[in-house]
């Protein structure tokens, strides 16, 4: 039977345990598995946003923009998330929520494609269902089609790299390949699968992607989302949401809108400064530790939490190894939300989505194997009783 | 000949002096007439944001976003800015950047007209004008047309409260009325009236209007937008992002999209929690302060530095009374650039439109008397010299 020190033996040889010196940790008895929702603070955020609004905003003011690199922003710090999704410099924009980027995405397929049927899983993430059926009403003819299964027809695949529910991978490379092969453009959403998955969108042959910065990333609450858009295709791409940050003279008041060269031109509006600051530490953060180290971790993580959820005779859907992402355990039980509330009550903070999905969120550079025994074991504890 | 000293004692009676000690002044020597780009930092923002990371991030954790209210900030920040637009509880949500709400209104106020053709100045900002031809790359048969002078045919009209380059005001309910009166439905841009102009939406008859939360409500660098519609038509808005925030369950994770009730129907994706915390500490002051009165001062700024540019003979073309929002006056010049750079030498910090526009920028809870005596005096010093 797995037990407690079993998990302190994995923490002790665990090569990451000491990046969780980087982050805030106010209450040492918290047991948190939500990292996948909202990862933790790091200390040098808190520095970084305080330098932020002392020196470079009530300091150096509107010089900041050009003196202080604000302009360039959403492009430098995609530049830093790059590597982490096997893309190249120059690839990666840092910008708007994940429902923006997507939208500004799926308009992009679908004129890329020509086309007009944009497939999505019917059990799909809320958002991406959503994204293409609001576009679906001011774009005449476009048509929505539930299911991925037989791609013929369909024009623009929209999909996650990680299902929210079963942390399941999809295989980037054979599913990108797949519907290519039958003429549509696939939109990854990497919002489940960045910073806790080791990720190859350069060979996976990705064409365009989007994703979030606020759970394994650890940029803070609504932190910017991500864009990456192929190097090859991105002087083909016209998104729609046309501002002065997308424009390729910014201060040339008078001109015509020009898109400017590279992923710049998928920007639209004023980057929020603070929002960036919190990205750029989290993705650093993720950079600095490597995410083929981090990657492992989220595995033997997930590995160690549902051996002991089986070893417990918990319900747990979660992927099983290969196809785990790792970045949580997902445990069914109709009674999820007065569990969620009970473990809170011991300090043991879990994700729940509606109706029967208790999700305990593994970040690998905050959490420990000894957290994952604490609460699987207190939930089936609880189970028992 | 107006002096320093008419400035000092205009100061010296200024209702309105002591709320620059509410900001973070770090150079006591710094003229900082550029508010109208970047207003200046509030001590509270500082000590918000403090808390916002290392309390309620750090520690309360995922909880936040419903313990400390951060799902529904949008909404109450925008509550709280309502009355300095003249706008009722309800019908402000405060998110996203300008150009996205922008681009979410033109595309409600196309729906809403049932026609195809947007107007808007060609002299307009620019981006008011991708925003609309960006629009019309998505929507076919959507056409811009250049100047409003003529509404005939006209179904949406795009145009901004203030203009840039003069300061000066439209007329907001004759100007709704007449777009009305054609068929048309007006977005207003109110991003450089917001909080230095007395705003009465509600009076007006406005129906749709976004706006910047940076300048004159001093947010922070990129501090979010805000949307208004007028409550009485929102139930009959449908915006085309669609996201999660703008869903009326939103932990149901299996519905179809139902956009929720209210100008909350304009959310759509997670909101960056730092920049909402600077955007509600910058409204929060003004409201205090009262519009009213801010907007008392903003034009006897403006008056007194349009009066010192006549008497050095400056060729000032900012509106005048009573049509000036007091915002800010330009001077033109054609060696702009330079004289922007040997006033910054001077530590006079003022903004430049291309090619020949200088903005002294005039925000009245943080600018003086004195800083625009020194700042035009200084000009006229340059060009004397």
């Amino acid at each position: 039977m797995t037990s407690r020190s079993t998990a302190q033996d994995l923490d002790r040889d665990d090569p990451l345990a000491h990046w969780r010196d980087e982050f805030v940790l106010p209450d040492p008895d918290l047991i948190y598995l939500d990292g996948n929702s909202l990862g933790r603070t790091p200390k040098r955020t808190v520095e970084a946003i305080r330098h932020v609004i002392e020196q470079e905003w009530a300091d150096d003011l509107i010089t900041s923009w050009w003196e202080n690199g604000w302009l360039d922003m959403p492009l430098t710090v995609g530049d830093t998330l790059a590597p982490l999704l096997g893309a190249r410099p120059g690839e990666v924009a840092v910008h708007d929520s994940t429902t923006v980027c997507l939208f500004q995405l799926v308009n992009v397929a679908i004129d890329l494609s020509g086309g007009s049927v944009v497939a999505v899983e019917a059990t799909e993430f809320p958002t991406d269902r959503y994204v293409i059926e609001g576009i679906s009403r001011i774009r005449p003819g476009i048509s929505v089609r539930h299911g991925l299964d037989d791609l013929t027809g369909v024009d623009v695949v929209v999909r996650s790299h990680v299902d929210y529910r079963t942390a399941a991978v999809a295989l980037l490379a054979e599913e990108t390949a797949r519907a290519a092969a039958a003429g549509a453009i696939t939109v990854w959403d990497l919002s489940h699968a960045a910073g806790v998955v080791e990720l190859d969108l350069d060979g996976a042959g990705v064409q365009l992607a989007a994703g979030c910065t606020y759970k394994f990333l650890n940029g803070g609450p609504g932190s910017p989302a991500f864009t990456y858009v192929r190097s090859s295709i991105v002087e083909t791409v016209e998104q729609p949401i046309w501002g002065w940050f997308g424009q390729r003279d910014q201060f040339a008041m008078d001109n015509p809108f020009d898109a400017r060269d590279g992923v710049g031109r998928m920007l639209n509006g004023t980057p929020g400064i603070l929002g960036l600051t919190g990205a750029r530490c989290g993705i650093e953060l993720s950079a600095e530790a490597g995410i083929g180290a981090i990657a492992t971790k989220a595995r033997a993580l997930a590995d160690f939490g549902i051996d002991l959820a089986d070893e417990f005779g918990l319900e747990c859907s979660t992927a099983r190894p290969p196809v785990s992402s790792g970045g949580h355990i997902s445990i069914i039980h109709p009674d999820a939300t007065a569990l969620q509330e009970r473990l809170a009550e011991r300090k043991i903070i879990v994700d729940k989505r509606d109706p029967d999905v208790l999700r305990f969120g593994l970040s690998p550079l905050t959490t420990r194997f000894v957290d994952v025994f604490e609460g699987v074991s207190a939930l089936a504890g609880m189970l028992d009783a």
